[in-house]
């Protein structure tokens, strides 16, 4: 066959809608919450290329919402908890993330920390166990006869259930605790000298002092990952799987991992052929606000209008808190409204990665209010880059928030700076949606993405860091070293004994 | 503004066309042979787009012909040493890595390869010296107002005349021997565990010694180019600059990389942002043959055609190395003809990066006579993905060759693999050339592209590897344990006083 009716073949192929009826299908694992907004921009714009979409769901489920759906796929699965408890367990359990971990170095979030890790871990791998030792349910999967596994990297299963249906699998990813699964399930390297670990709030250039600090981070979330997957994860694995096994060893057959930055909000670092950065996925274009909100946005004149939200996981805060925001926000003379409309000065936002994004995508300059997860380094980041001022949530008057909000309105160069990063966002060779969805489509045809895949998972970990070549180095080394003093000592002897014949 | 117009003013901006009369200028500073013709690809397409190309010219120069100029600007600077030395300088210099540096492995390089580059940097150096020692000529590319300065990282003098004319500037790179340039220039890391460092003649997948062998490699040439530039082209920027500098120094403050190659052809490998792999964008789809040629490919039949070809730089071989190769080539059915024609059946290559980009393009298997530079690992790269047969040039006999011949022809797996890597190639979110346009177009739009530079340029090397921070720690370890010894030893002491004191 000519390459000119390969070409011609590969065009069909490519463009689903050419084979009616033989579309991909893609199986979803998804994660509540923000996780699940942004994963569901990929899965929508693939249903709109023609593929079956279909999202495990429990029973329990707080964001698949069917009615929401928008030619989604749902399987549901029966599921030991329900609604409200789910709600009631992530309303805590991010309570306690805000309230409890001491934030002000990483070597003081433990004991805390790994007591609510744990915690997430019971939930994520409780409802993982409800799919894979559902017989029946899984039964019906393999039916599906999927062509590939798209999972939240951040909550294990997508990997496992792909492992059991024998089906190629991808990941979506923001971050890992000290980027604990990108570095040993993802094989990427992050130089502690100049990439700050995720949750160290470092960011950008740092001092001798800073850099001791993200070492020190690094050994901290190191230590955290070695307990964390193998206390519990890698037994069940095993047992699902049949055969002694870790779920960092089945995670490192991930096709492909697209992170959920680029280098508008993050620093440059290495980065793998099997990586894509596609922050900012979500964001579109905004739309003209309802008639009575443009009359409401219009009527603040030229000092505009601010925008306040706190994120999808924060539904109640102390009295005291809410007071002193509320308190701010009533003695500038902007309005409260949506993102996106031009009359928009400032986003005072918790410094969640979709809303920081949408924030840069408009070109708004922010107030960062950091509350948990890695917000704390995404503000730190937007401060490093001079778009944004952050506050402490929990240290704040209602005149740090005010000083804040009017050093971001009135000094004009957050607004070039947000502009400028708002520039680097739109102005990339192709937009992280369709990137996204061409490596989706990728995998699908060709059944993976082996190629982009770097041997170094093959190796083990004294391998990968050749430990052994260079002990084997050193010996010789050593035995040449050794070899020549004997010679050396011999030929010594050989001319003393020599003089001594003599002598005699 | 508002990011509505803003966007429609990017748009504006984008396409060149828009603004007749202010569309980019480059500067290029490019090399003989294949460079140029890999280069030029890229020159081209800018010039399509209504950019203004100015190619530096020696008045000496082999290739940059201007009867062959296709839109191209030349500035010709004048040159001691003319057309017919440059081209003997070149066949000598091809002809000694041919016949007198050992290729068994890398450690039997020196001191044949010293001597070679040494010549090679002299040649190179002594026309940088003419350009930029030539203050009339330096006035003249002032005046031209470039936003861009693009070059061949191979032949350092680009970056220099970028510096001296203070534009930001970037590189075009198949590759430096042992990754060089890419590794201390480039900041790329090459983990010798999994990476074949280039010109070791290894591939895929190592075993235990060759991966020692590797990492053997990896210390030579660490060694050599810390003695190359050193010597010569740190003096040389240090007095053209009028300060203490490095070549090393200068070359890392390139915008991006556009290494000439991908994971077609080499094994994936960490990157970085502003790396961008563009192996085989001077490929094109095959026109029709002129008519008797055509006629001659179709008489072939059944057999089909067999390509030949060894290079831009292979004037003249030793007679018995020819009579081997046209004995073998008269023993088959196939004819001999040109590549990328349905009816060709396979290419005899001396294993250049563009031949076999052109080959994997078409998707044509191969049998690789590899000769010299990194010919021996793109040679291999093909044979470890079963594309390739490789024949030795200096111990083949004829039947040699017609064997590896015959093996490519009848065994379907080589055309198979071929395909797989054509898919490869060919599958890609955007074309290499493309991606190479946007990348200059956008250099030249922002002067510069900072925001993919890590940050990491800006440490020493014992910051980069943290060797600082890791001392601190040891000693505070240290610190700690000789404290804590030292309490011990107190309170025992004032104890055993204490008790000597009442037993007195």
């Amino acid at each position: 066959m000519t390459v000119k009716w390969m070409s011609v073949l590969l065009l069909l192929q490519m463009s689903c809608y050419f084979r009616s009826g033989s579309c991909g299908k893609v199986l979803v694992w998804p994660l509540e919450y923000s996780h699940w907004m942004n994963l569901k921009i990929i899965l929508d714009e693939l249903v709109q290329r023609g593929h079956e979409v279909t999202v495990l769901r429990p029973s329990s489920s707080v964001f698949f919402d069917q009615k929401r759906a928008s030619g989604l796929k749902y399987e549901t699965f029966p599921s030991s908890i329900n609604n409200d408890k789910v709600e009631k367990f992530f309303g805590e359990w991010v309570n306690g993330w805000i309230y409890d971990v001491p934030k002000d170095s990483c070597w003081r979030y433990y004991p805390s920390f790994n007591t609510l890790f744990g915690k997430y871990s019971d939930y994520i791998l409780n409802l993982c166990r409800e799919v894979v030792s559902n017989k029946q349910f899984m039964t019906k999967l393999q039916e599906y006869k999927f062509d590939v596994v798209f999972s939240d990297a951040i909550g294990p299963c997508g990997e496992l259930i792909a492992e059991l249906l024998q089906v190629p699998f991808m990941y979506s990813l923001r971050y890992a605790g000290g980027y604990g699964l990108e570095k040993f399930s993802g094989g990427l390297s992050f130089p502690p000298s100049y990439v700050p670990i995720i949750m160290s709030k470092l960011s950008g250039r740092m001092s001798f002092m800073e850099r001791v600090q993200n070492m020190i981070c690094l050994f901290y979330f190191d230590f955290l990952f070695e307990s964390f997957p193998a206390k519990d994860w890698d037994p069940f694995f095993s047992e699902i799987l049949g055969r002694p096994t870790t779920m960092v060893d089945t995670m490192k057959k991930a096709e492909m991992w697209f992170i959920r930055s680029y280098w508008d909000l993050e620093f440059p670092r290495p980065t793998l052929p099997n990586i894509e950065f596609v922050g900012g996925l979500h964001c579109k274009p905004a739309k003209p606000l309802p008639e009575k909100m443009e009359a409401f946005a219009q009527s603040s004149g030229e000092h505009g209008i601010v925008v306040f939200s706190l994120g999808s996981m924060i539904r109640n805060t102390t009295q005291e808190r809410a007071n002193a925001i509320a308190s701010a926000l009533a003695q500038i003379p902007q309005k409260n409204d949506l993102l996106g409309h031009p009359k928009t000065k400032v986003f005072v936002t918790h410094g969640g990665a979709n809303g920081i994004y949408e924030s840069i995508h408009h070109g708004i300059p922010m107030v960062g209010i950091p509350m948990f997860a890695e917000q704390y380094d995404n503000i730190a980041h937007m401060v490093a880059k001079g778009a944004a001022v952050s506050v402490d949530f929990h240290t704040m008057t209602s005149s740090d928030l005010l000083n804040a909000l009017k050093e971001v309105i009135n000094n004009p160069s957050y607004k070039k700076n947000v502009m400028w990063l708002s520039t680097i966002h739109h102005d990339q060779p192709m937009k992280p949606l369709d990137r996204a969805v061409f490596w989706v489509e990728y995998v699908m045809r060709h059944k993976g993405a082996k190629h982009l895949k770097p041997l170094a998972f093959n190796l083990t970990w004294y391998q990968y860091y050749s430990l052994d070549v260079i002990g084997f180095l050193l010996a010789c080394v050593a035995a040449m070293i050794f070899l020549t003093i004997k010679c050396c000592l011999f030929v010594y002897r050989f001319f003393v004994k020599k003089q001594k014949n003599k002598k005699e």
